[in-house]
């Protein structure tokens, strides 16, 4: 086992030695942009981009043969930052910190793993926030809707251009799993295997639903102002409630008992008035706040619509047509019990769809009262579900 | 079978003569004003208020024994308008007239039919938007924040001054479930019979949560101004997010599904422009929008945590202590399986802790996938029950 970073001399004085165990340390986001005009890049919906940046950061060693690349896909709010740390005073690591190391479910010691910012993020690829070259101002609402395709689509230039050709295992969780799905579906000959984690081939109309009100709330917002709000103040009361929402969706009814039940202060004042809060909502006000600090309301309505559009049956007639495109040799699929934004009956379409075309698939639907969350929370199960498959390949 | 009321001339030949069969006519509202200052009515919380008005409705006769009464309590944002039409050309009649009339599952040619509007609503009882006789202004947020208790002792008063003593059966859905089983607890003498339909005997967190998400985008629109918005523009925006967030907990993803699955005009326009829309989320925006015209703001501020404070143990150490008080002949209890904000297992709850105390419970849950919205859906499942109910008694 590796134990690398900045903390290694610290680390066996640390209370934070097991977490640290493995690390990958300190890394840093590269970036790499092409489609300089006049070379625009045509998106799905036929409108051009350029330039478009995409941002990426990378952990362990690519091989002479350039054959041990492990691509990680981040849902919705994530960025390229997936494991390690930027700086060594950083509070947190990377959002799958937990899963990519030494050791770790996805092994630095073995694989390179590259993860990407998605085209039309906020954390350093192109986007509604970045600055649009012809008018020197953000693009706001006049960024193009970009397809979870277009996303796949840019991560394969980015691979072009670092010179691979072949990816062992495409993993990812939620939107994640989408992008993973599409690049085995578009770029057939290039992935090897897939980890699909708790993402559908298309959201449900509940999901479209509750990302509608998350817009409505944000587009409501005065400060919104038709997503021209750069440089102004941003629209942090409406963003706050589409997350708050978001929140919801991402936990369960038995996680909501579990952690809050329904706690609050003092019931006297709870009768009275009308603002006093039961735990849970101090919870999500809390989480709605925190998110206005990180992200951006334009890029979330932008990225919600990419989701609703995704449909890895388009253009094929039906999944399971789809799905003979696919030439991986394996493929992982796994879904979360509470889970009922992306729930198991979808991951169960996906596994369906490919035992009808004869491919290798692993399913495994995992009892976990956290909801959509357990694909963040459940690491120790997944930890041990993944190795097995990598090593099984 | 009676047929009455004004359609009575042309019920046989016009179309609508089945909806129209055993329909109670024309109603009108009524109201009883107690505690007029300085006789104020005090509340569970220690504040006082007055005068307090209750508006109701009334279907069939009152026997001469007074003992023919069966109470309907309705839910969030319902009214005392349960049946029949209050004038021949309205286009359409009480909430729950299906279920009340001559031969149907509340039959008024056997029972007198008592709906109220629940203290606190904006349906004619007094609440927030009702005028503050101190300052002759509307309440506001100056109301007080009245518990489901209050609503039932409000309740009491109107039977007082009817002269009622005995309630055959009390029946209500969702809230009203709640204000029909507190009726139990607080006044066990007056009820013989319980109905109660997709209720819980408090609200879980995750409603409690979806509530605050409500909650938060009303008091966020601008228009709202701290309650003070009467006489000038309704925080309609904010109040539209919040009902649309309700319409989603009051279906189901299969309904969703089923009545709209991911629907939309044009694929092409879908990937190109933002604002274009899902055949589910015009349907919310339009529910949304109808919802402003008929109710206001500060009652649904007020009556969500009225429902969130509400739990029928308060006070009792247990459930089951609590319904130790209960002295009902019978009591009848039905969740609905795709209710995801009443679930099922709160029904359960009511059922195991009154049959802990030898009530005598019939539980019943019926297969829908409507969600909560079942209660006033299923109106043929819950019509043959019913009868069945209450012939038993």
């Amino acid at each position: 086992m590796r134990i690398c970073g900045v903390s290694e001399k610290k680390l066996d004085e640390s209370p934070v030695f097991e977490a640290e165990m493995g690390s990958v340390g300190i890394v840093e986001t590269k970036s790499y942009t092409f489609a300089k005009p006049p070379e625009l890049f045509e998106l799905d919906n036929g409108e051009k981009l350029g330039p478009v940046t995409v941002a990426y950061e990378t952990c362990g060693e690519l091989n002479e043969a350039k054959d041990n690349v492990i691509l990680i896909e981040h849902a919705l709010t994530g960025s390229a930052h997936v494991a390690g740390r930027h700086k060594p005073d950083d509070k947190h690591p990377g959002w799958w910190d937990i899963m990519v190391g030494a050791g770790r479910a996805f092994d630095t010691d073995r694989y390179y793993v590259i993860c990407t910012n998605l085209l039309g993020s906020c954390y350093g690829s192109t986007g509604p926030k970045s600055v649009n070259p012809e008018t020197g101002k953000p693009y706001g609402l006049s960024f193009p809707l970009v397809s979870i395709r277009d996303m796949v689509r840019v991560q394969k230039e980015l691979l072009d251009f670092l010179g691979i050709r072949r990816i062992h295992s495409i993993a990812g969780g939620s939107m994640g799993g989408m992008q993973a799905l599409e690049w085995a579906l578009i770029y057939p000959e290039m992935v090897e295997s897939l980890i699909l984690i708790a993402t559908a081939p298309q959201v449900t109309p509940q999901s479209i639903a509750i990302h509608k009100v998350g817009v409505q709330a944000i587009m409501d917002d005065p400060d919104w102002n038709d997503g021209n709000y750069y440089g102004r103040g941003v629209p942090g009361k409406g963003l706050a409630v589409a997350r708050m929402l978001g929140h919801i969706t991402y936990l369960s009814d038995g996680i909501l008992w579990e952690k809050f039940g329904r706690k609050h202060k003092n019931l006297a004042t709870m009768k009275q008035d009308l603002r006093s809060q039961f735990e849970v909502e101090s919870y999500l006000e809390y989480q709605g706040k925190k998110f206005v600090d990180r992200f951006d309301a334009n890029t979330y309505l932008f990225l919600m619509r990419s989701i609703d559009i995704y449909d890895a049956a388009e253009g094929f007639g039906s999944l399971v047509e789809s799905f003979g495109r696919l030439e991986c040799r394996k493929v992982f699929v796994s879904s979360f019990t509470a889970d009922w934004l992306y729930p198991s009956y979808q991951s169960k379409q996906i596994v369906n769809a490919m035992v009808a075309k004869d491919l290798d698939v692993i399913y495994c639907e995992i009892e976990s009262a956290y909801g959509h969350d357990s694909f963040l929370i459940e690491h120790e199960k997944l930890t041990y579900f993944i190795k097995n498959f990598l090593n099984s390949l």
